[in-house]
């Protein structure tokens, strides 16, 4: 193959990881953000995470077009179609998380004036905390093409799915204590669960870092220890 | 072009047609046995509807594979690769549509022996038959290449939002009225949820068909009704 098409596809995919990485420090920054906005009542912050979707919006379906083009054009092979392909997949978990930090940025507008409970506000920011250093460690992983890394992050999402379920059942004895609480229960409810999703969205990228590295998927089950949605929650 | 050639790539996109007419049909199912499994509190069905989502992701996967390695092998061009990549982003939306009835599913486990309020159930069984219908609907426009049934399906989206806020603000009222309502009315909650995102899912479909048939963006944003964030919300 000559040279100047090798240099070529070598800098489709350059643009692709450059589009990643500024796709994740805009979903990393919703993120944190939007938690702050909820901790804070930080309307004009809020608003500024509800608006900054959009680029990302722009950004993976950009990103989506341009790697299909670049597969159609250079019909890569092996590890470079690994690489194509791994690009897609993350675009498409980082435009999910941008989704979420959103809606979380819409209930800190929705509960502004409310009763509060900081308490369950310092839960869900525990929580955030945890997984915006699941977001940060997968997305340097993928920089680095560090299986290690990724698999770490895989491993870690059980415990914040566990966390995600106690403060699930804390936040309805809260409810059952005092009607007035109910509203904004709710609402800090679907953000915990918000914030829940978007690690799975981190152990969804390090089994494409998994893929794109080994060409092969992680062989056992991720640990899941949601148990909200168990029937033994029923009795709660 | 030779005609073997021709007639290769038709059947691969007669593939990728099949696949998404199968991963339609079991969404469909999971969808409707969930919102059964639900009202009738039938856990045998829920277990089902649990278990075939497993084949959803498989297909899913299988799929993407498959349509990537078509570009790369016959590099199409136009509304050939448009059929391509609409094929890709159709199954990712049934595969989510697959996740979303299965924790509708693992709800209805969840809440098997509680406390029965069938009327909030109802509210969430209404809900799901309007999306049935949309999901179907939007099938239909796919297999047909029929945009004017997909914008239609887009349009109707915008009152399933609306019917979603008024059940979310119903469910808050149980849930005041008597903290035993709570713990149930909370999975209602999130099945509703679910079932106004798997309505987002069968917009996001009718989009795809859109550009597909024609190329371009539905131009117009969506008509968005859900008022459950809103501000104006924080005083309910």
């Amino acid at each position: 193959m000559p040279d100047h098409i090798v240099s070529s596809f070598d800098q489709d995919l350059e643009k692709l990881r450059r589009t990643i990485a500024e796709m994740g420090g805009i979903a990393e920054k919703m993120l944190a953000d939007s938690i702050t906005a909820l901790v804070r009542r930080d309307a004009s912050l809020a608003q500024a995470v509800i608006a900054s979707d959009q680029r990302l919006d722009v950004l993976q379906r950009d990103l989506e077009e341009f790697a299909i083009l670049t597969i159609a054009r250079r019909q890569p092979l092996a590890i470079d179609l690994r690489e194509t392909i791994s690009a897609i997949r993350i675009a498409s978990d980082l435009e999910r998380i941008g989704d979420l930090a959103k809606n979380i940025g819409k209930r800190a507008l929705a509960v502004g004036g409310q009763f509060e409970h900081q308490k369950v506000v310092l839960g869900v920011q525990t929580m955030s905390e945890r997984v915006s250093g699941q977001l940060k460690d997968v997305l340097d992983a993928y920089t680095t093409h560090d299986t290690q890394t990724a698999i770490g992050v895989w491993e870690r999402d059980g415990a914040t799915d566990a966390l995600y379920t106690s403060l699930f059942r804390e936040l309805l004895t809260y409810m059952m204590e005092d009607p007035r609480n109910i509203t904004f229960c709710t609402h800090m409810l679907f953000c915990a669960k918000n914030v829940e999703r978007i690690g799975d969205h981190t152990t969804n990228i390090a089994e494409t870092i998994h893929y794109l590295v080994t060409g092969q998927t992680i062989a056992a089950d991720r640990p899941k220890n949601d148990r909200s949605t168990a029937p033994a929650d029923a009795a709660s």
